[in-house]
């Protein structure tokens, strides 16, 4: 008799999703069911700050499938608005509530996946709940906004954060003419970046209108329903809209009470293939830690690319097979206003902060030959280990060509190339693109000939 | 006391001009000279077709250096217009003609760099020689070709030859407003690429008003001084323009006469500190053969980036570093109209034609998140090697986003990464950007799962 597999998935964002999708290619005839506390699944969070800026039209954009159509097309069981609030590890069951119809049941399962992903920071601050006072994190949370931005107009937002989320929303308020202040905790925006890169950023920010207030803390909020004022360590700011942009954490909570192990990040413990330590019970996505490539220890990294990938691995190890993912270089690119900016590997800072003894160089190079019209400036930074001459990371920005760039970097990263092989890639030359030296080549170059 | 190095290099283009700069960086006493038969050094060639275009507006804009800035600057002894006519290996002596005072002289080396280039493929057909019949290759070409376009305001080209500069020159001409036919003795236009990407190329160019004839040769030219009229083997064409981009042959003679052994490419043979069999008789650039990373074998190909590299690496060499050349994965782009194309490795009709058993897989992705305003389609081919599973080439095609992807799957090819590998690379993902499979993992995924 074939085995029958029961695959029970917790949570239907990209992990989860990209899981069932994978489970159902590798097994035809699994069943397979999806839990999904929200109404929406499947969707792209990374896209709502263009769904606020008005260049994505329509929330529903962002959906790659409705529940009733994934449902019908990978014969997966969707069941929205339904909550996992317990995992029984011994008898392999998860106590489930239907949250339309108040509803309690168990679901036994002979392999589970935990893709609870991350949930915004919001912390405990007086008038942190007041109307007007927003993060961003679901669907639900996009039309929240996106109906305030309509209903009441307002016409100037504090932003408290400077990580990407806080940095694309700076940009798409802007774009629809709010005024814009933004609050951030460390001396620099993109705080994990180094000064030679955020420097750069912080410029076109101001240039673009935005006021940064740096090495500030938010300390609270009040508001008498029309206007909300916004205290932070240095000063007080009127405003009718607050962003809270403070980065994310992993849904740990059903997994610790399960007694699945969490890591040194704080997200769940996971293996090369994805399980936890609990055999037949895997963790994906935004609330999974993984392993970084460079460093070769735990990281954790809520990214849309890393849930997809481990997703998919978790998906395929649940429906029988054997994939082991091989980690992230943590590759991560955002616009912000006209600039592009790309880091993978690690910032020296970081570099620093995890014992390596670094030497590095940042160059001033250009997208395209200087003769080509519409040639723009590229900065970037390589950071190598001294004792290895391993490339650590590189950081870029700029106008034109970086994000694709980074990717060159972030591949020789995952090769483990030293300075002195990034050196003489052959990388692709043509006036229209690049110029001869591309600027990878170019910072190794120099980073090489400063180093021998 | 020290040793006194004299360094003579025969030719001021890419390669000889590296080598001079990284020789003077590394030793700032030794003697340099640079012989150069024509009247410019240090050229951008590949910026030329933007030249005839318009969109770079002076041919100087090309130059990076004249003979007196470099000389000045870098303390070396540039010499134009001087022809080296033969090599002594025996008694390391150069014959070097003064074309401006017709002088010959012997000039003594220590180490010696050939860098003569190559030079278009005209065939010895009737008509060759006619007046508006050009090839292209060095700034004299080009303000040849350019005088003659302002002159005689021709209206209609024939180009002959559909490699990269065929072309980028039919893309040119037609910017300017001329009828362009074409005509490429293969059946495809960029022969060495395999049809998925080629075909794309091909209604690219016929949407954009170029008449192609395929699989047809030159056979002869006829003129009355006012018109050309261009014999194919199965039509006659009147035009007032004749472009031939029949590729380039590398300038061996020099080396050849004096005895220095050629490699099974045709091109000077090279170790990998680009010495030729000749102790302290180095060679680079178009001139010189290489190594192919992927399969290990020799190559030879024309192009800026080899050159660039291989002269600094025999620059440093000549003034007694050890640096090697790890070879070249191929990498090469062009933009055709509005279409850019990259290629890394070997297409599957040259892996086939080396003797690889291949598996491939094309895949038809997005620059971006289909709901991200812009998306443009990516065609995309890899071929693997079904034996090793490692990737031999990928092949890119599209109107957004191809030039600087194709630098990721480079960067896999130094690394000798496997499909598997490639998979689940860490590429940077943001709407703005790229979706969150990059085009790249999107095909490796796809290739990987047809193949296991």
């Amino acid at each position: 008799m074939p085995l029958e597999r029961d695959i029970v998935i917790v949570g239907g964002c990209a992990a989860g999703m990209s899981a069932a999708a994978q489970a159902r290619r590798v097994d035809p005839s699994a069943r397979i069911t999806i839990y999904e506390k929200g109404s929406y699944i499947s969707y792209a969070p990374c896209g709502i700050p263009f769904f606020i800026s008005g260049e994505v039209k329509r929330l529903e954009d962002l959906i790659h499938f409705t529940p009733e159509q994934f449902s019908e097309q990978r014969k997966v069981d969707v069941k929205v608005y339904h909550e996992v609030r317990k995992i029984n590890v011994g008898e392999r069951t998860v106590e489930v509530v239907d949250l339309k119809n108040s509803r309690e049941f168990k679901k036994s399962f002979t392999s589970l996946l935990i893709a609870t992903g991350a949930s915004p920071v919001v912390p405990p601050l007086p008038g942190i709940d007041l109307e007007g006072v927003f993060s961003l994190r679901s669907m639900e949370d996009a039309l929240s906004l996106k109906k305030y931005i309509e209903d009441k107009k307002p016409q100037k937002a504090v932003i408290v954060g400077g990580g990407y989320i806080g940095l694309e929303m700076a940009t798409a308020l802007r774009q629809i003419g709010m005024e814009v202040a933004l609050v951030e905790m460390k001396e620099h925006l993109l705080p994990n970046l180094d000064e030679e890169i955020t420097t750069i950023v912080e410029r076109e920010c101001r240039e673009k209108g935005v006021e940064l207030f740096l090495g500030e803390s938010l300390l609270g909020l009040e508001g008498d329903g029309k206007m909300l004022r916004v205290q932070t360590t240095a000063r007080k700011m009127d405003c009718d809209l607050v962003l809270l942009a403070l980065g994310v954490r992993p849904n740990v909570h059903l997994a610790r009470e399960a007694g699945i192990p969490l890591g040194t990040t704080g997200a769940i413990r996971t293996k090369p293939n994805q399980e936890t330590e609990i055999p037949g019970i895997f963790s994906a996505g935004d609330c999974a830690e993984t392993r970084h490539i460079v460093s070769g220890k735990p990281y954790w990294f809520p990214l849309a690319t890393l849930a997809n990938k481990q997703g998919r691995i978790a998906g395929e190890n649940m429906a029988g097979g054997m994939l082991l993912f091989p980690g992230t270089v943590g590759t991560q690119t955002t616009k912000v206003f006209e600039l592009e900016v790309g880091i993978t590997g690690f910032s020296e800072k970081e570099a620093r902060a995890l014992g390596y003894e670094t030497a590095s160089h940042t160059t001033r190079t250009s997208s395209n030959p200087s003769y080509y019209p519409g040639a723009q400036p590229i900065t970037m930074k390589m950071v190598m280990d001294v004792e290895t001459r391993k490339v650590l990371g590189v950081q870029m920005v700029g106008r034109k060509g970086v994000a694709k760039r980074i990717d060159s970097a972030a591949v020789a990263l995952h090769a483990q190339m030293t300075v002195d092989e990034v050196a003489w890639l052959d990388l692709s030359y043509a006036p229209p693109f690049s110029p001869v030296w591309d600027a990878l080549i170019h910072c190794a170059q120099s980073l090489r000939a400063k180093t021998i």
